[in-house]
């Protein structure tokens, strides 16, 4: 018999020979059926193939990131199995699983070419075979077979591939007539592949490298069923409808220049109004919380970098130091603000008495990225983090983490991310020599982390191994309303830096102590959370940080007084927002409004400036009808987050 | 005769012959007798010289910067001549007037040296020799007579400067038994040096050449009245009890730290609070003139400052541009925000009904200046400009310069400096062709600068010539308490960029224009204006600025409660201050809080808690009183400016 233990702890005991399905079969039916794959001790497995004794068995499926990932490795055979019967003697490189779906990189061979209107046929053929449900067959073959069989197909790449793998560890993969060079796993059968989509075609070189040859690359993404697809295709709609970069430009929120740099973004007014509204939000919030603000130069010198660690990790892939008239002096672009406000920390002596410091600065920092990674706000070159520093005791750092927890918690809530976790990430527990400081302080702090977490209720993931050298921390991953996963805030441990800038404190004895510092940046970044908040909100910004809460629209000139009058008149409610002023038909403001996304078009005309009253239209809801001043301030300033 | 015109305009008839002795006699004895020098054409001349024909003449007296100049050099003379007298064969290089006295460059002689002990002796002979009423008298010499003299006399230092001096130009002055090689000019006599005070002594290198001997520099300063010299004493005291870089300390506004580098100031947490309320109170005002705030990185691509133009001006002695992996990638700290704000203004195709458009940001920049230039806050190598950029049609300048010099005004009101003047710069009237922009524009520039300045009423200076090549200006210098002089606020109209970055916008024919920019900063950059603050206010800043309003002082941990219940009270009324929570005597405790110069001073006690009333002291003032809460508020608040 064999003992296998399953993710829950449990143990089962199942016949010699029993395979990860025969598990599945044991637990439920259905688990059996939609079952793809299995992992054998951290290791992706077929699920047909005999298990080990004593092994850690858990079921893949759909809903597992490792269950999706090998039924479209397997979907990538697939769609060569269809290549190769549209495509006779088409040759084939390489064909692995990506985040959404697969590619394959192929070689049509001379004077042939894939378009998208190819797509529908490949894709055709693709669902013709899988209703065949066949099963994909795992074989070892030698290496000599191997070559053997590749040279009499003429494939190239396959041949090439095989040059660097060992004989002994050769598998192929076979499914109804297609033979594939494949480690594996793979999914039962082609038969739980419902619904196909060609994405993309584009060009890729053998191996990465532009010497070689250009092979022709097909994306695609597969689904167990037609209405997966479906949603799939329309959550890809919605998000090129959010996107960030789109948006920012329709808002005018943003923009960038070639002249001032790639990556460097240029916040024009309104993307200017939101950024200094949510610094504002976040400066009120961690006044209150004990922060002091400070301000730290963009730049530092050698000796700074020298002495926080930073300058040996300056490489040929960074900016490069600025270097002056004076021989030998050299600054850098500052990649984090923490070594200025270790500085900081230093200006004074500090006693027990004085901790935690908290020392929070929007600050600006400078990293170099390849042009290639740059992506809207999301990859920059220069960012401005929403950072703090705290300086406290060991023994407050369950407290200043429960403290930082319960600011993210704010600003998600004011931000409207009602959907996230959170990670902690804690030491290797078998090779804790890698990390810097004492043992009992990171016992201390991983259990302050551990406990501050359970106390303030989070949906946490704990993932050992995973802390940095200097330090466990804590991750919020938020889910946006299309469903993707951002990391957002970070609160992390530190006990390198107090070390390096030989940062003090005296103690209650007159012992010379060391504190911990705690970084923590509940946005991250500005630039990233902007971007973030634009694609989740679709541009519909919560209504006390939108750049301009209402529009007047005047129906014509004639009431231009009455409506400077109405816009006069919120701003003294501390509301905010413009008159359309312009010579134009009431139907083009109106629809110039709702292209910018402005929350309230208040409409005046004759009858308004007569009963002194406006008529309300929400963005995206319609018309509210008529009411007086007062009864639109109340509705308004009901709807706000009590945040600014 | 001979035809005369006075500053005012006024035409006089003199004699052939006449000096400006005479000229001041003819309009009054009092300014006779106070005459020092007179400017002929412009040109600084001896009183008793006779004067040329249909000359602009203008009497100097101690009151004008180059009187007093004159009259220093003149006091440079006469201690050269009490020192040959004290420390005969002295030796003399150079010996000019300096913005505070004056200094004389001298070499004692093998193994004689001078030291403060020393320095009364000097002054005491000083004022020996002035008694004598000697004239200070011209003589045209040649230069072989120059030399000879000198040559007899063994000064090298005079020989070496003969070499460079044409024959027929060379002039000595002599006073009692002192002759001095000097192209002058003079006061007509020592009578007038009243009071004389040794400054300073420092070592410096004949013609500032390292390689050559190092002289002995003696500075001094001279006074017409002995009471005038005590004054001068206490402003110096005065002036280094203000000093900024002492009161930054004391008070805990900034530091600087040698990691970080010399002139990159960190601003601490009370720095940081005075700092960014300086921002919001000229944010709100600019908001509410119709400013658009942006954000721009702090580097930017070699490409913009080429067509900035800023890129051929980047020396050797600047910080150099940082390279990237990019081969030929090149960006460099942005040492100015116009660039960039520039490239925002072409973000979008401006009409004529847009402009104008008004880019304002608080904008860190960078410059490399020399270590040895550095200076607390007033020069640094990192500063924040608050910094506009307005584009206009050239018709809008004057109405933009009105609102520009009415932020001005509000920023020197709300700050307190009541004592300024305005100076504008317009072009050379004789050199046109020097300057970039059409000639139509910069009379309509130049008109409207000065119809603003006189319509808002302002104290001007007008300098020709002393335009940028780019455009006319307007800068304001104000008087500090101690009555220094101090650059602030400017506004500067550029033809230049918008013709380098090809702005344009659609005028109402739909022809394209080119839109007029005006850079402003009503600050000129907030370190500097900190700076120049600290010492004005010498650290008791304006009540609605000051970091901490009031500090509560429990005369013991029993009143502790009561203390926080107070400040929490006052925080309710949008007053700032902190709770004094140690465990010391009050004495202390009111001690430090007067040396923090916090303005209120809250004492309570068991009669405080009890009557639930507190106690007051004023900063500088000493006690007021006990009173309720609510009479503080009050008071406080009567006390603040509307600004913040």
């Amino acid at each position: 018999m064999l003992n296998i233990t399953l993710p829950d702890g449990s143990q089962r005991q199942l016949p010699d020979g029993a395979t990860g399905y025969d598990v599945a079969a044991s637990i439920s039916e259905g688990l059996a059926r939609n079952a793809l794959a299995v992992t054998v001790n951290g290791d992706v497995r077929d699920l047909h193939r005999p298990l080990p004794d004593n092994a850690q068995v858990a079921i893949l499926t759909w809903n597992d990131t490792a269950g999706k990932s090998t039924y479209w490795h397997s979907s990538a055979h697939l769609m060569a199995e269809a290549l190769e019967a549209l495509y006779p003697g088409v040759k084939l490189a390489i064909g692995p699983a990506i985040e959404n779906g697969f590619y394959y990189d192929v070689d049509l061979g001379e004077g042939r070419s894939i378009s998208s209107e190819d797509f529908p046929e490949i894709e055709k053929k693709m669902l013709e075979l899988a209703k065949n449900k066949s099963q994909y067959v795992r074989k070892e073959v030698s290496k000599a077979d191997a070559i053997a069989y590749f040279t009499e197909k003429q494939d190239p790449y396959k041949l090439e591939l095989l040059e660097n793998l060992e004989d002994g560890n050769i598998t192929f993969y076979t499914q109804g007539g297609f033979t594939d060079l494949c480690r594996g796993p793979h999914i039962p059968d082609t038969g739980n592949i419902k619904a196909a989509k060609l994405m993309n075609v584009a060009g890729a070189y053998w191996r990465g490298d532009e010497k070689n040859k250009q092979l022709t690359r097909l994306y695609g993404i597969t689904f167990p069923k037609a209405k997966d697809l479906a949603e799939y295709l329309e959550r890809l709609e919605e998000a090129k409808r959010r996107d960030h970069r789109k948006l920012g430009k329709e808002l005018k929120l943003f923009a960038f220049s070639e002249k001032v740099g790639a990556g460097l973004p240029l916040w024009l007014p309104k993307g200017t109004a939101l950024r200094e509204r949510l610094e504002q939000f976040l400066r009120k919030a961690q006044v209150k919380a004990g922060y002091s603000p400070v301000v730290s130069p963009h730049i530092g010198a050698k000796e700074l970098y020298v002495t926080s660690g930073h300058y040996e990790k300056y490489g040929a892939d960074s900016f490069q130091p600025i270097k002056t008239p004076n021989p030998g002096e050299e600054f850098f672009l500052k990649p984090m603000n923490c070594p200025h406000h270790c500085e900081i920390y230093k200006t004074e002596p500090r006693s027990y008495r004085d901790l935690p410091v908290r020392l929070a600065e929007f600050g600006t920092v400078y990293r170099y990225e390849q042009s290639g990674e740059l992506h809207g706000l999301t990859r920059v070159r220069g960012f401005t983090q929403d950072d703090a520093h705290i300086f406290c005791r060991p023994d407050q750092v369950k407290e200043e983490f429960m403290k930082v927890i319960d600011i993210v918690l704010y600003v998600l809530k004011a931000l409207d991310f009602p959907d996230f976790t959170a990670q902690i990430s804690l030491r290797d527990p078998d090779n804790k020599t890698k990390y810097i400081g004492s043992d009992e302080n990171w016992e201390k702090a991983e259990s302050a982390i551990q406990e501050a977490a359970l106390e303030k209720g989070l949906n946490t993931v704990t993932e050992y191994g995973e802390a940095a050298f200097y330090g466990p921390k804590l991750d919020f991953m938020v889910r946006d309303a299309i469903g993707r996963r951002w990391q957002l805030g970070t609160i992390q441990v530190d006990y390198n830096l107090p070390e390096r800038f030989d940062l003090e404190y005296t103690a209650a004895d007159n012992s010379k102590q060391r504190p911990v510092m705690i970084h923590r940046a509940p946005f991250g970044s500005l630039e990233r959370f902007v971007a973030v908040l634009i694609e989740h909100c679709g541009g519909n910004f919560p209504l006390w940080l939108t750049p301009e809460q209402f529009i007047v629209l005047p129906i014509s000139d004639k009431y231009s007084d009455y409506a400077y009058q109405v816009k006069a008149q919120l701003e003294q409610h501390d509301l905010r927002g413009t008159v359309d002023g312009r010579d134009e038909r009431i139907g083009r403001k109106i629809r110039d409004a709702e292209m910018g996304k402005i929350p309230y078009l208040l409409v005046v005309g004759e009858k308004e400036a007569q009963d002194n009253i406006i008529s309300v239209r929400k963005h995206g809801e319609g018309d509210l009808g008529s009411m007086p001043l007062e009864a639109f301030v109340k509705s308004v300033q009901s709807q706000m987050v009590d945040a600014m």
